[in-house]
């Protein structure tokens, strides 16, 4: 069941909802890439403050050209020298992009563990795989523990995006000296949030399984169906269907179908059809 | 249901749900007025630098005791005139208080906001009272506006905190120069932060109702109630049932009284009645 | 006078370090433009959950087109409606890159504000257009208010950036709700730093004059200078004369040129003519 | 010399600025054993949720009896055992206070670094130990290193802070899951910082030294000091003595003694006597 504002909304696929899953991790490598690019200007070689101070004349070009071949990377010198030697904004720009992905796999998280949660008083969409006992006194109680930890990495990686920004902020005149801590922050964000990201995908993405005869019972009992009815029979009497249907517990198909006769058996098959639930047609009287 | 990582854990009253947000409130409240206690020490009189240069001998004693008198405040003199006139602490400390109680509400909103998930396929314990109208295409959809809007209230305080910790950490020699900002950032979160409670208390809580039938029978249908079976048939008994129920969609009332009968039905009912329930004593063997 | 870590360093101009700083912002109103693109694609006409439900065949794309056209932007549909209903990553970038400009201004700013500070005892470099009596106690005083009221403004910024990162981490499921206060973050941000660095150009930038024979006799007054010897005379002896000046208060040219005759008044006009001192040749022996 | 928005403001000791150092550490210390006390209070043997189930009568006050007196802390019980089990309010107060002590301490590593710049074209009012040789390039340069580490260790314990409020805040129903990261954050951060301070104490505080009379010239030197012959001169006249001496570079003594002749020799050396630039006293004509 699809839901916005954690209320029943319209029915959706689990395809559908990890595709964009898929989709919004794919976003962030690409922002990660760009963010990479940053750090391929380099002003080795520009001496104390940027000016080259005694180094010979082409000193920094043939160092970053040497450079660049020794290690295989695409190295390329900063055009203002003084300003390279001080600015520490590439940093902020990646941790800031590590920091975006650490938002959505953290609300990615969040999710897993809300369509885990159950199973019987919870939404109960999904099976995460069992990973250990979860309780020493709640006989067979499984918890989402492989989320959970990726969670606070993405907590642990957020405050360091923070920790970063106070120190490129405190850099003064011609050198940013609080570097060492933005080194530290970024090595450890990306090495934690790397092995929480392996973690979830080895033990816990690759073993979910769906309660699929639970997720189309839900959908079928929700009052958010009736939407699907709006084009037909107009939205204030599918509002009047929704309301009746909260306050008695009916269902949709109940009040719609059998008991107000506005639209036929047949008719409604087509409606809530599987196929017209995942990709929905627009269909009209 | 009492739900420990989104999972069935054992069951609780509402009411303790409850009782447990106006206990953490309320420890906030006594939090907030001792850090509130900090801004009774002034420096006022001491001039420039805290060095009362400049001023008459006993200027800053006059100076306080006239102005406590005036507004009916206990002001003190700063112990260290010259410590008091850059430190910001007492700003740091009250907003950090403040930060402790957004992230408290949120916490609480988030709940609301989960128990009241639904109506059909989410938690669905208890009704928020219904505000507007939450969907132009979705008919009978009812929104959590409310919470939604103090949760956000509760990320703007977090987010002036940060303000305020910069502001502060940004103090140089014997002034600090950004308390403007700190002054914004903290009138403008306490007024947003007020505004939000009194919304929440006005448009929310005092309108909330309990779906009791359905939260009881939540409690009954669930695994987690095996747990007070332990003390009697053990854990792994326990255990066994749980994993059956799971695997076959049985109650554990069906398995263990019914099928195993582990339990009478009359020491069934002792057990899950409604003040064990919310009560439990320790029944044996 | 070049310093790094607070220290002297080496000899630099004032037009060196403000086209750093035109460098660095250069660079950023580069990241922005990017990061602006991202908002470039929309989820319109996608309905409730992004599935399309009760909408005919391409009416997203006609949507967008028709909003393209009317608004004069060119807006495309995201390729994934579902992930863009609930995605907010586009903000959590812009609003990264935002924050990315505040650390960067308000390290400007602190620069302005260590070299016009004194003016007897402090670095004396530049001086910031005077706005207003600094001082009712101290005659004469004049304060840097400009760039303070920036580093305020840089410092509110920065914490709208950490109430984004909230509300974004905080969307679940199909929806992020919590977009109100990201707008406003956003917004608010936008309005009072776009504010704050026009009243940056007009009332401090713009009036910004240079205390030239101050600056020059800080230079050559310095320790620092002895690092052009190196090539010369070798780190140890340059070494030996920095120890030497700092202990009795001499200058390099009295130890180097008068006393240790290590180099003759020829050379060291050479080597300190003020071209040299701005784009340093490598002179040796 | 005392500085405000780091110009030059009245005169002081650095004994009146070290002891504001100590005073404020001191109120830190103060906080700390405050908010450490909320650590007293705990759940243990309130079982799953909270609400004793399974336990026997009586079982949480022996727990809490025998633990207090087994660790010899003065542990309780909490009142609220459900709010007890899920409530992490007391880290976030503790860890709040922390991040109080790094912004603070980070203040006076900023303050340090800043009396220390120099030497030739800074402050330099205070040397801090060297550690190690500066610069492979400039010969003599010696660098504040220990309170740049220190700087930056704050700058993770301020990131730290901020981990531990996503983490509370990501609290849910009966639970908080989220606390390993907490207590990673605690205690690195306590960590952390406890070995900084050790570090700054033992490796710099303790082997600073004062620039005796450069610190007197500098004050006799600046323009700051008519302020003292406010009350016997007046605002105006003393603003017209600053302002002749900033444009003319002389001294405050050359145009108010000798000059214009406003006060003799004599009440000169009363108004600027070591005993009375340190504690002022207040004379009139």
């Amino acid at each position: 069941m699809g839901r916005t504002q954690l209320q029943d909304a319209v029915p959706m696929t689990l395809g559908q909802e990890f595709k964009a899953y898929a989709t919004t991790i794919g976003e962030d490598i690409q922002r990660l890439k760009n963010a990479q690019e940053l750090l391929l200007e380099i002003n080795m070689g520009a001496t104390a403050i940027g000016t080259k101070v005694n180094a010979p004349e082409g000193y920094p070009e043939i160092c970053v050209a040497y450079l660049a071949k020794e290690v295989g990377i695409p190295l390329t010198l900063s055009p203002d020298l003084i300003e390279a030697t001080v600015d520490t904004g590439a940093y902020v720009q990646i941790m800031g992009t590590l920091k975006r992905s650490a938002v959505k796999i953290s609300k990615i998280c969040n999710d897993l563990r809300l369509l885990s949660s159950g199973p019987r008083t919870g939404l109960n969409e999904i099976n995460l795989p069992a990973r250990q006992p979860g309780s020493s006194i709640m006989p067979g109680k499984v918890n989402p523990v492989i989320p959970e930890v990726v969670n606070q990495t993405c907590f642990y990686v957020i405050g360091q995006d923070l920790t970063v920004t106070m120190a490129a902020e405190a850099g003064q005149l011609q050198l940013n000296v609080m570097e060492p801590v933005i080194a530290f922050a970024m090595f450890t964000s990306l090495d934690y949030l790397s092995n929480a990201i392996q973690t979830l995908i080895d033990k816990c993405i690759k073993g979910i399984t769906a309660n699929v005869d639970h997720c189309y019972n839900m959908v079928m009992n929700s009052i958010g169906i009736v939407t699907q009815l709006n084009p037909i029979i107009g939205y204030e009497e599918s509002a009047s269907i929704a309301g009746e249907a909260l306050k008695t517990n009916k269902s949709v198909h109940q009040i719609a179908v059998l008991e107000r006769k506005l639209i036929t058996q047949e008719k409604w098959d087509e409606i809530y059809s599987l196929q017209n639930l995942i990709h929905p047609k627009f269909i009209t009287k």
